[in-house]
């Protein structure tokens, strides 16, 4: 029995955010400013917040604009783990996390098909292996000051592991995760606790703080960057003036489909990045001769079809795929993944591409479990599926046999033709799911993924989430499947949490011209920048830590400007 | 036994072609030009020199300028086959090619996880849409005047298949693809025939062709592109003014490894595009604000490891590969892949990411082949592996036994293994390879691949090259291997003909602003600028038959710009 069912809510990528784009051409001349800073931080998120703090706390008279009405972006949705390679609370435990070790893991999974160990930069590029470096060195002593301020208090997480612990390169597999103090045991909420807690510090301190407005140009003088113009709500055009630097932290491209389509390697469909995340540096920073880099990969994450598409402002990537009976299947009913990848190279599997017809076979995965799933692993954290009564569950299809369920998957698969293709349940779908289910029972009685290794690396326990007890048991990430419904499925497909391109800059996040050169007062930290990661997920919090890294470099960078005073800076009387 | 192996010859990629790059911030001011012409075209390849020729032929003064000591570009190592929508000589044989047709089959295959035939713009962009109407309207017009100038004459084909013919969008599933006419009866040297042809016209008409000179820059005046400064051999920098506009061609970016490896969506090892192909335009057009689309693809082909990473200039892709007593095996001995698939295609398979091992497990695959097909389907067209006696073989391995031959290979990829993440055989190899040579031979016999499907396509046989004449065989692309030796092997991985991926233009190839507005005098057609194809690579010739067709609406649209006089375009009294 399928029940009534709403047409879906799909939304076109393409509608900006307000205020709306509008020309990136730099503006110059002498009009007075609305107001002058020391430093102009774009973006109040997890870059942006952090840089306009350390750069306050170095005495600067710091201005904040953030795009949104409210302050977090990103940062704000996420858990906020940040990863910090040889942290204070790792060495005080004995954990050794030497440079070298760091730089061989980091290399080996940032560029695996020109790893390296014998070159003098292990097969990255320079400018990667010396991004890498300025990693390891600041991350630690950011997130100490941050911590030393009362910005950001931490609580160090000693097991969880990387998300490759089991590489001969990893060397200190656990004890680089931090995350906020004040969040809860299961760490999900830490980005609202992270944010919070920061945003009071940068009102505390005096950081100038102002939201809904967009920076839409730089403002240049005698080829330096002196300021920037924004929009407001009520369409207004406001200037503001830097007298030392404007450090950029406005994050990546997920929210823009033409960006997304015409740069990254796979097709995703969005993801979970702040709404306000378009890409607005990638226009903004072309005029000066910014050169982009790593376009190609993204932070990436399975994400619900359904939610993507309607451009949830609330969408979650699904860092976690909870529950033991419970399988992935394709479009014919196999099973086709280890359901239990970490997150970034499970969402790469939707994008297998198959040249015999060209298409991507497994664009859309269904997610499929039972009550047993149900009643042990519901949960409405880390994006998981399997969600409790009472919490937005739109997006779960029943049925009470497989059959049921099938036609029910097929029903909603088919009002999303449009946007995949066309993509159908083929015929022999409950029979092959049959089997696929029959042949996971057998490896979940066992203990032994046969095909795919489900359960076998500490990463994919890391993320299992709740499940029944039972005590004894060999692989806690596999249970047989009932033989009798009800039954509930998803559909999956893959995303980003945000994108990892955007100009290249400097180990002191400086914006680089095209002759490696820095465009004078033109910073950039986060996912608007180029992040030296290429196409790695090294471990939780393998974003925020390296931003965090960033952001205290930037700072110290733009505190060294030269303080420049023109007319472009003068305020205006108004 | 393993004979003596020299050291292999490897070259950086990053090394710059002479005249090295220098900065392309954009030149102002008024300095003498040492040339005026009303139009200059920058490259004088496959879209250069029809550019170059349309202009002049509108009655334009024409300056033509080549980084490299001779023109030809790309173009001219390749077959120069071109496909063209809807020409003279489908129609004279009443082959029917609608435009409604033509664009759901290039929508179906440009982007098929939005492809929808409901829609407008059949799930492309707008531009994309728009861009491919254009290829469709001017494609055949511009064979047309190429060939009615006798710059360009052609041969049609009748025959020859688009690479997708079996898809039912597909309504005009051959006679799209023309060659120069001159042209041997495989067609494999089209390009060195069609450049010569092109070029002896340009001459004739009155093209001031200027080689080894190197464009770094734009001159600017008023906000609009009035002309060039370019280096020579000698280092000079000399300054040319155009009336009308600026036209670059100056192709993609293969030979840029940190490029390729920031924007591709796979990691590929070069290709066999003109080493000058680096990319030029993307710094050159980056100021002026022009927005960068289909960064991400590239026209993709196999290509010979070795060659590719010594930077061959006569590295040809392959086009074809040949034989039918030859398989590919991966590094465990496993056929992975329908050899016979066409190259865009086949190329994709080396960059398969396997999430669980964080590893391109078929990065580098091993072309096996006996002796019957080295007898029998050597050829030194097509950058085929199985050469005849008496040219370079160097990439060619051989053994008396699968396991010399083995033992070959594995010394050959150790090499190689700082430039391949330590690629190894498994130890396993040899039982594998017999395995998969056992059941490819049954599948020989019965003249059906059950695992690839290797010749059941039209376009599979297109390229299966020359083989044994067995009459009365179903499927010629297969024979069993022999069970005695000697064997032969090379070590394939994926690459590209040239990338796809610039800034924007609109249909009479203007260069884009963010805003979508047109950049005052600057166009750009071919590999340098935004490919709207996507991902798709539609058919033999689908690169070079929309480059000529906006070729021609270039110099159409650039004719009609109103003349510009100012001091910047004053010659020089030198």
């Amino acid at each position: 029995m399928v029940a009534a069912t709403p047409t879906p809510r799909t939304a076109p990528d393409a509608v900006p955010t307000r205020p709306a784009r509008e020309s990136a051409a730099p503006a110059t001349g002498e009009l007075p400013a609305d107001a002058v800073a020391d430093v102009i931080v774009v973006g109040g998120g997890g870059g942006g917040l952090p840089a306009a703090l350390y750069s306050r706390w170095l005495g600067n008279e710091v201005l904040l604009l953030e795009k949104a009405p409210e302050l977090g972006g990103t940062a704000k949705k996420a858990a906020f783990w940040y990863w910090v390679p040889n942290n204070v609370p790792m060495r005080a435990l004995g954990l050794v996390d030497e440079e070298p070790d760091f730089l061989r893991y980091v290399a080996r999974l940032a560029r695996p098909t020109s790893y390296d160990p014998a070159s003098p930069t292990l097969g990255l590029s320079q400018w990667e292996y010396d991004m890498c470096r300025a990693i390891y060195e600041s991350a630690s002593p950011a997130a100490e000051l941050l911590a030393e301020k009362g910005a950001l208090e931490y609580r160090h997480c000693p097991d969880v592991v990387d998300y490759w612990s089991e590489l001969p390169e990893d060397k200190a597999p656990t004890g680089r995760v931090l995350v906020p103090r004040g969040a809860r045991d299961t760490m999900s909420d830490g980005g609202a606790v992270g944010v919070a807690s920061m945003a009071a510090a940068a009102e505390r301190d005096g950081v100038d703080i102002r939201v809904s407005h967009r920076v839409q140009r730089l403002v240049l003088a005698d080829g330096a960057v002196v300021g920037v113009e924004a929009t407001t709500a009520d369409g207004r055009t406001r200037r503001f003036g830097a007298r030392k630097a404007v450090v950029f932290a406005t994050g990546g491209f997920t929210h823009d489909l033409d960006l997304r389509r015409n740069f990254l390697h796979t097709p995703v469909y969005g993801g979970c990045a702040a709404l306000t995340n378009e890409g607005d540096f990638l226009a903004i920073a072309g005029p000066v001769g910014a050169q982009l880099r790593n376009m190609n990969y993204a932070w990436m994450c399975p994400v619900p079809l359904e939610r993507a598409v309607s451009r949830d402002p609330a969408l979650s990537g699904m860092f976690s795929v909870a529950g033991d009976s419970t399988i992935f299947v394709d479009k014919t009913g196999r099973r086709v993944v280890n359901e239990k990848l970490q997150y970034n190279e499970l969402a790469q599997k939707f994008f297998s591409y198959d040249g015999a017809n060209g298409e991507y076979p497994y664009l859309v995965l269904v997610q499929i479990w039972d009550q047993r799933s149900q009643d042990h692993s519901a949960s409405d954290e880390y994006g998981r599926q399997i969600v409790p009564p009472g919490t937005d569950d739109s997006h779960v299809i029943r049925g009470d046999t497989l059959e049921a369920l099938a036609d029910a998957v097929a029903d909603r698969l088919s009002r999303y033709a449009q946007l995949t293709g066309g993509l159908t349940l083929d015929p022999g779908f409950v029979p092959t799911l049959r089997q696929s289910i029959a042949r996971f029972n057998g490896f979940a009685e066992r203990g032994v993924d046969e095909d795919f290794h489900r359960g076998e690396k500490p990463v994919q326990l890391l993320f299992n989430g709740p499940v029944k007890d039972e005590p004894g048991r060999a692989n806690p990430t596999m249970w047989p499947m009932s033989s009798s419904g009800p039954y509930y499925a998803s559909l999956i497909t893959g995303g980003t949490l945000d994108t990892k391109g955007g100009p290249r800059t400097n180990t002191d996040a400086q914006v680089l011209d095209d002759t490696g050169t820095p465009i004078t007062g033109l910073y950039g930290v986060g996912n608007c920048v180029a992040s030296p990661s290429a196409q790695a997920y090294w471990a939780g919090g393998a974003t925020l830590g390296p931003i965090i890294a960033f952001a205290y470099r930037a700072a110290q960078a733009a505190d060294r400007e030269p303080v420049r005073e023109s007319h472009q800076l003068t305020p205006s009387a108004s």
